[in-house]
């Protein structure tokens, strides 16, 4: 039988176009990853070829090459999987998924029976908040706060190296109305953080002060082409708007400022009230750096007392998809791996 | 030996006026309390006090008639100490205490050192808002917010029965600063939220909308004196701020309704991120009960997606003093209590 060092943990971000596996050792070490366009058909057509690429992980070279004590690969203890949407974490059931085909589906108990080892389940923002404590910019800190801005906005609490899994609405800071903000959002209300604090946001955002104020996003972007110049191709992407904060033009400048004071003055209280020591900024609008970090920061630095903001660490995550992988691979060791 | 039916916890309450002192059985049954004038000399004089109260609990009629079976009284097991302060709680030591003679003070070992028993330190608030986890309000519940709301503004977050024990300074959510508010804190700060949601808050916005607007705190507390009427014998506190409001006073109807609604706004994002199923308000100025929890709802369901603002539940604490004795002696009981 294999001794603890050999065992290996596998963990999935299931996303709703692409999903990635990767393999880690018992001390969080990523040994390989394999990425495939999510297979949406139906949920049992999604598990196999999640099995599959488990299968694949275990039997690649790289893994192999890392064990080369063990005849094959090293043993597959646990299976994590991060999915976005609602679930039943504890009985591994996905309620409700966004863009994937899994109503009230046992994921867990499914993929499980095919690979013949347990399999945990939970959020993603959750799978990547474990990622970022266990091996990532949280890891050390007693009490951190990992914030994913993407195409949404969620967030989730660590513990002295714990995850804290609270109800199946906990992590959506997105959906939390803000003062003085009317955009209609699609969860149905209106002035959730969501629409100032997320792609799409700084985008609205962008639109909105282009009308008031001129912008080399105009000139990229323009609503009617000018006589002689073409449409632009493509809609506008948040990069589009920090590439313009790059070049010092001020509406771009104004909505990350806008953005992460956003951000920053709603979270305080959670800061306060958890006794935060790091907030660490995930999610693909994160590759904004510090044009969003530091507005997050001011706000911050505003509303805590002095005691607590000069040692709050605001910074940018370590990984971007592969916190996920990591994290739901070792949430898996913690909570569904045997030991030998 | 006495058998586990028979172990007993002492819970301790210490306050810069009075001390509370409880004891309770595994089951969190409160048995017998004992309250005095806290000793305030020094740090030993203390611990000489505390250590006389627990004694005194384990011999009182009370406890006797609890356990017939016992020739004395019940085995004690551990004792829980809650302090308003900064605390080391993991070395049981009191690093700083307002208006008690602790300073860099090792209550923790002092105390089982005289008791022969271990001895467990815990911010008040926090055991506080265990006890009411324990026993109280937010009993049963996954996901608790405690708030007390007395002389200062304080929170505990209680996550299935667990309290989360963030670093020293978590649970300050009275020094986040709220926009639109300017008032100069004990802190060093202006516009902290607890210079609006506290005692003291509720009496100073009276006193504010009072010079604008008429109302019967008017008569009550007049600013000077009119001829042949006395001045006031007393400064006006938060509850006659609330028997105006009783009497449908305009001025004390305002006054609860933007206390309530700045708590509910400013905590609106930690429910969200906790997934909070129960909001428990305690402290002295939740004696106000719907006068100030109603506020608090209407902002919390203007703040949160209904999914979650319809099961959010918002109440007033079961106990006022005796959670922070109960908690305090089951925090003891689960973090320092032998197991026979």
């Amino acid at each position: 039988m294999a001794d603890e060092a050999e065992s290996v943990f596998v963990g999935i971000d299931v996303g709703g176009t692409n999903t990635g596996a990767g393999m880690v050792d018992a001390e969080g070490r990523l040994l390989a990853t394999v990425k495939k366009r999510t297979e949406t058909s139906d949920g049992d057509a999604l598990v196999r070829q999640l099995a599959e690429m488990v299968r694949e992980l275990l039997t690649i070279r790289s893994a192999k090459a890392a064990f080369p004590s063990s005849p094959e690969t090293g043993a597959l203890r646990a299976v994590g999987v991060g999915i976005p949407g609602f679930l039943d974490a504890r009985r591994g059931v996905v309620r409700h998924a966004a863009n994937l085909p899994l109503r009230d589906f046992p994921l867990a108990d499914r993929l499980g029976a095919l690979l013949g080892a347990p399999v945990i389940l939970d959020n993603d923002v959750r799978m990547y908040a474990y990622g970022e404590a266990a091996v990532g910019a949280a890891a050390g800190y007693d009490d951190a706060l990992v914030v994913t801005v993407g195409t949404g906005l969620a967030a989730a609490v660590v513990h002295r190296g714990r995850l804290l899994t609270g109800g199946d609405l906990a992590g959506e800071i997105g959906h939390v109305k803000v003062d003085g903000n009317e955009y209609a959002c699609g969860c149905g209300m209106s002035g959730c953080l969501e629409t100032l604090v997320s792609a799409g946001g700084i985008v609205r955002q962008a639109k909105e002060l282009m009308r008031w104020k001129p912008s080399v996003l105009g000139e990229w972007f323009p609503e009617r082409p000018k006589a002689g110049r073409l449409q632009a191709e493509r809609s506008m992407t948040a990069e589009d708007v920090a590439r313009a904060a790059d070049l010092g033009d001020a509406v771009a400048a104004e909505v990350f400022e806008q953005t992460g004071r956003a951000l920053g003055s709603t979270l305080a209280a959670c800061a306060a009230l958890l006794g935060t020591d790091v907030m660490v900024i995930g999610g693909g609008v994160s590759r904004a750096g510090e044009r969003l970090l530091s507005p997050v920061r001011r706000a911050l630095s505003e509303r805590l007392h002095p005691l607590h903001s000069e040692r709050l660490k605001v910074t940018a995550a370590r990984w971007t998809d592969e916190a996920g992988v990591i994290g739901s691979a070792l949430a898996a060791k913690e909570r569904g791996g045997h030991t030998v």
